[in-house]
């Protein structure tokens, strides 16, 4: 008899409920539900454009509303029942923290608080701490440089602390009346488990470490005495908080017998603790030591894990290693580039060469397609968010070099793509350089299942083979994994990770292999690349440029041959 | 009784003829008239890129057409009468070299050659001799460095001895039935004064000294031994030329009575030495010591004059200081950008952000009007199309920074803009460190006229008042003042071309002062760009650019406040 796990998925605009094959991860049933409040679910404030907010109850309607949906083209599949579904995960957005109150509730759900925008959950994308994130990261650089250097050296507006500071500053109402903070991927598996009372609720060790800087090296969440120096508000808030967080292995408890009826499952199944939505979605790609899995689409998330038992040494310009984030047993290692479809994407929409359909997507990958590595002459440095891996730096910007009067609107498409690929490279190179092997790319996400051109430059730029993700859900799909994983062998699920991971997940037949002529230009245009990189993106490399446009042209007229 | 002069001004597609008088400049009379043969006028070989010839008939038939329409035109104006024409002056394109044979009459008339491309002239943008340039360079360097450092380091293809020298080698019979060589400049006074003959043909310092490596510091054009060492069959074209060479307050002869039939003018009216459009173009702006001109157009003439008995140094990248080639007594100095309005028209025509009107020239000036100085984070380099001065560099090409995923297509707009600006003012900043101030600047040339945006831009950068020239013909005014100067004062002209200058030049009304709160910005912007100028642009220059992208976010964000 098969067995079949579910996998919620909480995205920025929906969530999505995916039901899959332990066995061999066939994806049987799916539905997705776009939460009801907001503009694209997302509470905005015209005078406050930094600020992004979601009603906790599109969260809870969105529950039944996925998995029943799920469930019900499941049934159509031949060999599911409903009674075969053994376990539940889940991957959320993050750092989306909460205020609740004493009991667990979200005080949103209050009625004095319920058109209060502070009492709703802030989206991972909220800015309004920013001064409360450089207070922060002030204070460390004084007092605790190590919290520091576990975050790439800044503490950033979009993370827990950063809010709640922000919180009780502007909203003292809220935050006097919230008992605690709960993380959404600790929300939601609460919920479906009765464990949201404070005295219950287990936190996950992702959000955790990546953005409330818990460290087991300085026993968990930071010290209150830090905290109290930077608002003595704040030492409440750490007084709530547990000193012990859990991993995707860990179940939080198991579905109520009302959450059981409600959606038409089993009662009792476990639920294992959330995670972001990248770190499940490597899992679903089948991270493993070894393999690099890239979520490609408007920015990127670059995932690696490496054993516990290796005793990683910090990487610069890597801004979260968190033990156990990603799988258990392994050190969670995340890089990422600040933006990569969002450039196209700006070129495409803002500058739009061309003007409509001449300066669409479609029309400038023809134009580039035709163009040979190098013979555009051009060179860009993909910095136009900043740059998250490896120079942790928001205030860098994008260029481009070699332009002429013949340069051509798909050249400059072209170049930025090469651009972003050498960004790739640098991450890649950064994790080898400091003991993470790489010896497989799986990419995901959007530009991987659409763009063969991007792929194949990237495949010629990092001269590896890039291998797809077989799901085009992997959060959903690494979420069912966590679900088979927390069920267990026993009950049909899996024992471990591994087990999930050569079980349920695959790769497509088709590869991207590097082209060895191409292989070699971007040898050459990747060193000119990491000449620019060092001298505008770090304070210590002073070195002549005289040769970077010459260059360039030498390869142009080579390449035009 | 008022006296009037001619300018004709042979340019690259047409001919002009401009009456003027010569009292206060008053232009009576004008008629241009296209050249009948090729591509607008131009004769073009779709296997030689290269190539750009013209047939010396349009140039005899452009006369009459252009004088009796400008005379007709003329006869309209009340106190006109052809019979006060006292002088003719002439400009034309240049270095545009046509091989005549023993009487000085065009090749390209002998039935034999009246289909040869090679018997034409040869247009000053044909580029078929870059391979001879290259030999004569390299040769240069080795036996005679002084001859480069008079042209900038390197001979071009554009240049008198780089078409001779290819001609021998692609169309020997033309070679060997060429007699000698003509500049277009000295064959069109030639042929009104009845001069052709070698024998009596007077050529002018301004095309011998800027193309044809003439100077009076080693007895006028290159060594016979020299040239031989090149090709020794250039030895027979040396002995062609004379050891003198003669500027424009020179006259060549008088008109002839057939001319004068021809076109209705006084016979026996003196005709001024001929020169470049470009150095005419100055006089007839006002140069003047002091007076920087600049055409701004596709690319920019920089020009100004400095007193011979000011001994000048050679001034690094300035590529033409040749005595006497724009007024007598002065030395003559060009400096320019190698594209200006080409790379605002590539980014229109090219690029077309937005595509169709929103992406013109009007409605990027509209949004790039609104914008203030440095509140778009962006910084460009104006070498689309090289660098003429100072870097004197064909191989380096255009850059922008600061890129964001904000960026505007009328930011890009504006930021190419300034960065000609920048170009313009490093120019400015090399003459005045070598001893040569720049009190005034007149801007001449279709952008003046019609881009006021652009003009203020330059003021705020240059922080200067931008003067604009009166006359929108100031290449054929300059050549009618030479005509005025050459009939001299007695005959109703002038006596010096100061007094020509002084009657017959002037500016607008308007002109654009420097605004106090944008220097200040573009102060700031233009270090930013001399930075980068060095560190891309020279071999010696060595620097951390950590700072750049950081400054010009600082600059937008203090812009936007």
């Amino acid at each position: 008899m098969a067995k079949f796990t579910i996998g919620l998925d909480y995205g920025t605009n929906s969530v999505r409920a995916l039901i899959v094959n332990v066995a061999n991860g066939a994806e049987v049933g799916a539905a997705v539900w776009n939460y009801a409040h907001g503009e694209s679910g997302i509470l905005l404030d015209p005078r406050q454009p930094d600020l992004a907010r979601q009603h906790p109850a599109d969260y809870v309607t969105g529950i039944a509303r996925t998995v029943r949906g799920a469930l019900a083209a499941a049934k159509k599949v031949k060999g599911f029942a409903a009674a075969d579904v053994i376990g539940i995960g889940v991957d959320t957005t993050g750092s989306t923290p909460l205020p609740v109150d004493a009991a667990g509730e979200p005080l949103a759900f209050q009625k004095k608080f319920a058109q209060t925008p502070a009492a709703m959950a802030w989206l991972w994308k909220d800015h309004t701490g920013h001064a409360e994130a450089a207070a922060l990261t002030k204070l460390a650089a004084q007092l605790k440089p190590e919290y520091l250097a576990k975050c790439g050296g800044t503490y950033s507006s979009e993370w827990f602390w950063s809010k709640i500071l922000h919180a009780k500053r502007e909203a003292p109402a809220v935050f006097k009346a919230a008992h605690t903070w709960v993380e959404l991927a600790d929300w939601i598996p609460a919920l479906l488990t009765g464990t949201t009372h404070p005295a219950q609720l287990k936190r996950c060790i992702c959000a955790a470490g990546h953005k409330a800087l818990f460290s087991a090296g300085w026993g968990g969440y930071p010290a209150a005495d830090f905290l109290g120096a930077l608002d003595p508000a704040l030492v409440r808030v750490r007084r709530s908080l547990p000193d012990v967080a859990f991993d995707v292995a860990d179940a939080v408890g198991g579905l109520t017998p009302a959450w059981a009826k409600l959606l038409g499952l089993p009662a009792g199944i476990p639920v294992a603790a959330g995670a972001f939505d990248a770190h499940l979605g490597g899992v679903g790609s089948g991270i493993a030591p070894g393999v690099l899995v890239k979520i490609l689409g408007t920015s990127t998330c670059d995932m690696a894990v490496a054993p516990l038992a290796q005793n990683l040494p910090d990487i610069p310009g890597l801004c979260g290693i968190v033990p156990e984030s990603i799988l258990p047993g392994y050190y969670g290692l995340e890089a990422g580039q600040s933006a990569v479809g969002d450039i196209f994407n700006w070129y495409v929409n803002r500058i739009q060469p061309g003007g409509g359909a001449a300066g669409g997507h479609a029309a400038l990958t023809a134009g580039a397609e035709r163009l040979r590595p190098g013979a555009s002459g051009l060179l860009a440095l993909d910095w136009h968010n900043g740059n998250r891996t490896v120079l942790v730096d928001q205030r860098l910007t994008g260029a481009l070099l070699g332009l002429t009067l013949h340069t051509t609107a798909a050249e400059i498409y072209r170049a930025l793509i090469e651009a972003t690929a050498f960004g790739a490279r640098v991450i890649v190179e950064r994790f080898e350089e400091y003991g993470v092997p790489i010896r497989r790319v799986i990419n995901c996400g959007g530009i991987s299942a659409k763009n063969p051109m991007v792929m194949q430059i990237y495949a010629d730029v990092l001269n590896r083979p890039l291998e797809i993700s077989r799901s085009t859900q992997t959060c959903a799909l690494g979420a069912a994994m966590a679900g088979a994983v927390v069920a267990g062998a026993a009950a049909g699920g899996h024992a471990t990770f591994a087990a999930a991971t050569q079980a349920m997940t695959g790769v497509l037949p088709k590869r991207f292999k590097p082209i060895a002529r191409n292989v070699k230009v971007y040898e050459q245009l990747y060193q000119l690349y990491k000449r620019l990189h060092d001298v505008f993106g770090t304070r210590d490399c002073a070195a002549n440029q005289f040769a970077v446009m010459k260059d360039l042209l030498a390869l142009r007229d080579a390449a035009r041959k």
